[in-house]
């Protein structure tokens, strides 16, 4: 299958890396250039637990490739999915398949406006990968990728994406409810990370708060109540408990620093809290209700975005 | 006059060396052995205003000394007035005048677990002064000082103590809404002093959060609504206009780092942050009333003290 990785940072380079080993055309499209002549220059080197791996995949940036593909796997930050978008929209054909991968909350409405329902398919994965400089890509641990279709028509198409994803080794079910597993996600990150950027710590930092588990109730149940107009179901209590294990010393993670203090405090970039905690703020104010936890803490990591100066 | 000082930090001392210097009799009370020590070796080192001075006043820890004095000045951190008024209770006399220079809310509720109302008296005062070592304060800027009795029958005691003070140089004034006053501050340090130790910035960075403006206004909001409740009335747009104009660049003070930035992230120390921002959250919730951006910021800086380990 042709396959276009629609940013080849650490998440897309390995999951393009896998499907290139599983025998797949795959081209990476992405927008550092010297990314991208380092590629085809030496291949990407994909540290692949441990083992180095040399793999001849071509990049380019993404308005200057022309061949359209069987399948795009959007995996670019939340904030440049639109630019993504628009810098594709001449490589999605009338049967491309664009499976979005990104973490975060509204990224349908935006793929909406440039690719039919029945061609989008939404995917949530977990996997712990880096980029180590341009065209070198190190993953560390595998998780499971869900995905589904967003109309029912298209259910066929996504077990057969999944079945391609699964070919290549990595674990992928097909999922009866992939906005809930977008929204649990979505509350990890919006608990856990968020805080830890804004209180720079990692999660066992995170767990000295005093009042966690209501402080960490408190933004879940604001989670909750903008997810049931989406008609996703949290169960508060359930999430709540879910959170507070993790931040305690039995989850062997609790000395993470996750991904929003990497790029916050120690990379200095734009965090993604306008598609976590600010989406909620947002689609709360939309609908007339209160979510000023949320609404705080993403007003506070903006602010500390510009103090940091932030690129 | 015979007066205490009780809680000899820069704050306590730069108003004990005054009184000194006008003729009173003073005598600090502090519980760092360090700097009562060095007090009684080799006097006050007082820098005032860029000349230094050397007065002869007498340290002690509180419950050491024994003799009653016409008038006790408290001048603690919040969270230590509790002991201190347990420390020193011998010390109150039937007629000794107890004037609270504290910041933050709800000390007087503290004060009448053990002062005559009548003999409690209630101030504000701006001043920029630091502790240079055992024994070393400086003062830098001199502000104003306003004073008034809890209770009518006491008004013209509270008059008598201004003309006391009025007569060491500093200038004091009677007010005729201390309550006011104390919730004006208080609003003041609960936007600009809690923001910046939480964002480990200075006045000029929190001027950088976007929306700054909405997010003052907000916070000021909720102080209001308490306020309300202990008839202070706070106009919302007045103070959020006189919060915002300190955080442009036509506030000399801009590039200042607050003290509670001082206190949580330079020196981490415990912050006065349950008196400011707590306080407010705490009476919201016993009113039964919501302040949800006042209840996280504490909640944040509370996390910040544990994760930063303060003493």
């Amino acid at each position: 299958m042709k396959v276009i990785i629609a940013g080849s940072g650490a998440m897309g380079a390995t999951y393009g890396s896998m499907l290139k080993k599983a025998g797949n055309e795959v081209i990476f499209l992405d927008g550092w250039q010297e990314n991208i002549d380092t590629i085809n220059k030496n291949g990407v080197r994909f540290i692949n637990l441990g083992n180095e791996e040399n793999l001849k995949i071509k990049a380019h940036k993404p308005i200057e490739y022309k061949e359209i593909p069987e399948l795009i796997i959007v995996f670019t930050k939340s904030m440049q999915l639109r630019n993504m978008l628009e810098d594709i929209k001449h490589l999605i054909g009338e049967n491309t398949k664009v499976l979005c991968l990104l973490n975060g909350l509204g990224h349908i409405e935006t793929l909406k406006e440039y690719i039919k329902e029945k061609n989008i398919f939404m995917g949530v994965t977990v996997m712990t990968a880096s980029m180590k400089g341009a065209g070198v890509f190190e993953v560390t641990n595998y998780g499971k990728t869900e995905i589904q279709n967003i109309v029912k028509e298209s259910e066929n198409e996504a077990k057969k994406i999944v079945d391609v994803i699964n070919n290549t080794g990595l674990t992928t079910v097909y999922s009866d409810d992939i906005m809930y597993s977008i929204w649990r996600k979505a509350c990890l990150n919006g608990t856990m990370n968020s805080t830890c950027a804004l209180l720079e710590t990692n999660i066992y930092g995170l767990g000295k708060i005093p009042n966690l588990k209501e402080f960490l109730r408190k933004i879940i149940e604001e989670f909750s109540m903008v997810a049931k107009f989406e008609n996703v179901n949290i169960d508060v209590d359930d999430m709540t408990e879910l959170v507070f294990s993790f931040t305690t010393e039995a989850f062997s993670g609790v000395h993470h620093y996750p991904s929003m203090y990497q790029d916050l405090i120690k990379n200095n970039r734009f965090t993604e809290i306008d598609y976590l905690n600010g989406y909620v703020a947002k689609k709360a104010k939309e609908l007339g209700i209160k979510a000023e936890y949320n609404e705080l803490i993403a007003l506070l990591i903006h602010g500390k975005e510009q103090i940091l100066e932030v690129k």
